[in-house]
């Protein structure tokens, strides 16, 4: 069917459901986004799963972050433990949470998906963050994650954790899309704000450094990105073509997001926006991205809090679509048309 | 306790959560609200109930909704079947609804609780909508229903149906704040622009008839309330005293809350704003409230449908906050404090 046809078909069926047309405000156009995305008149959300992706930063030497480098993989321990924000929000949610090692500083951890490109990525104040090698085949993983996650769940989120990595996510929104880093940095895991002046600093000199051209992404990858972020790029390059619907939390997984659309401009075509984080470069990211998130919670976590939220509101807005009665089913007076 | 020391001893312990500090943003702003509602130090929500409120009103003679006054009752023959949206989020969301007919203009239904005033006010825009006596015993009926609520369950939802009822509401929400009818009235169930026109003239007529005084607010419901307006104003009187926490749906709930709070300063204290609405009044109400909502989805429903995902966010922040792992039990390193 044409998905104009399609889109039709679900709205007519939004009007029949016993409420004023269009009182469900952004739901409806959640329900009737994600009925487009999976290319079906009523289609169901029976499996959600959610992939943290985890990566260390060389860019840490340059103490940009107030926590140690140590902590990604001990929060690594945490979310297979179960103690961390994301685990909780996932039990609450009724959504299976996914570690996946892109390249964490630390040895592989039991109940981790193995797919480590590196022990970290090289300080990209100094030398380029990953080869170029590197960066391809961590957009890869990215892609072979998103073959697995749509045989297995119908609507996926996307997380990070990585110490260091709004500083790289700031460094691949200025490479991309030329704004200065003062637009893109913010206090991350809640750098004072010298230190958020020392980032800005780190990272100008960096972008001078490197000089990567803004229309090769992985060019920008190599030189200041993050495992995870180029992960996150290949996950939604394939997602995108296998029609399966991701939600997407904050910063770092926006800068996926857009490495992405700089890759393929049909990229986004079944990404959500869980939320407008607290982080500085986020709101100015999203408006790049032409994105509306759905909550401004002032959260500034990361680890997929965000989206896990934004999947539960997906997931009511599929729901109430599905299994609302019509005018006709429920013998409810209509509004004369 | 002390609530200081309280406070103090909550953000104490939600700083030594795995997670930066202030992170989680306005969800722990939730769960030291909700701990300070309940007066404990680690409350849990076991239990979730919403409370539709249900009423008719004479002044719909006046066609200031483009519905007819018999959906009011057909509606909450969809609820007790299970096929409105307020079911679908309840089922969802875990939370049980109870359909409460305080004034509907119909005989008795099975699965809804009786609590009939009368069946329907009488028309505002002609005389009185109640007694004095009708409005006080509206009251009442809230007033016993939040007791059973508080043994019932730990957050309490509250919504409302009724055909008339954003007019009712405008008119209530004028009458004690002294704005004019232009800034309280909005479109409701979907009016017409020369419907709310009409809409905001009938209000302003019979303002003027009745001259209540804003301070007297029994007075002004009885003559421009509605029975279950009157009785969501009952329900938080009693659920602030009992520590009950409460999660306010749209316009017609928090022109209850308005009227709550002329009542009893303290009334609004275990409340929670769930959403900004696209009712035009709702954002001035929100306003004089000195309310911010959680969300702002562009919903107009109402029937508790904002107040139901209000609840699964203040679930989240409450679950977050207890099942957290710390740092120490985690064995990751804290910043330098």
């Amino acid at each position: 069917m044409h998905s104009d046809d399609l889109e039709r078909r679900i709205r007519a069926r939004l009007d029949q459901l016993t409420k004023p047309p269009g009182s469900l405000g952004v739901l409806e156009e959640l329900a009737v986004g994600y009925a487009l995305a999976r290319g079906q008149l009523l289609p169901a959300i029976r499996s959600k799963a959610l992939y943290v992706f985890c990566g260390d930063h060389g860019v840490t030497q340059e103490r940009i972050s107030p926590y140690p480098a140590s902590v990604t993989v001990e929060m690594m321990r945490n979310f297979v433990r179960g103690g961390a924000a994301i685990n909780v929000l996932c039990r609450m949610h009724g959504i299976r949470p996914l570690i996946v090692d892109v390249g964490a500083a630390g040895p592989p951890l039991e109940g981790v998906i193995h797919r480590k490109i590196a022990p970290g990525t090289r300080n990209f104040a100094r030398e380029a963050a990953m080869s170029r090698d590197q960066a391809l085949r961590a957009v890869e993983t990215g892609v072979q994650l998103a073959v697995e996650a749509a045989r297995r769940c119908d609507l996926a989120g996307l997380g990070e954790m990585g110490i260091g990595n709004t500083s790289c996510a700031a460094a691949v929104v200025s490479a991309l899309t030329g704004r200065d880093p003062c637009d893109t940095v913010g206090a991350g895991t809640g750098a004072s704000p010298s230190m958020v002046e020392h980032k800005i600093d780190v990272i100008r000199r960096a972008l001078g450094l490197h000089r990567p051209d803004p229309r090769d992404a992985i060019g920008v990858l190599s030189a200041v990105g993050g495992f995870e972020i180029a992960a996150i790029a290949g996950f939604l390059l394939r997602a995108s073509e296998l029609r399966l619907p991701v939600v997407l939390d904050g910063f770092p997984c926006c800068a996926g997001a857009l490495a992405a659309r700089a890759l393929d401009a049909a990229a986004l075509r079944t990404c959500f926006f869980a939320h407008r984080s607290a982080e500085r470069g986020h709101a100015v990211l999203l408006e790049e991205l032409g994105a509306r998130p759905l909550l401004d919670l002032g959260m500034r976590l990361g680890e997929g809090t965000g989206a896990a939220l934004g999947m539960a509101l997906i997931e009511s807005a599929v729901r109430l679509y599905r299994e609302m009665a019509t005018f006709e089913e429920a013998g409810v007076s209509n509004a004369p048309g």
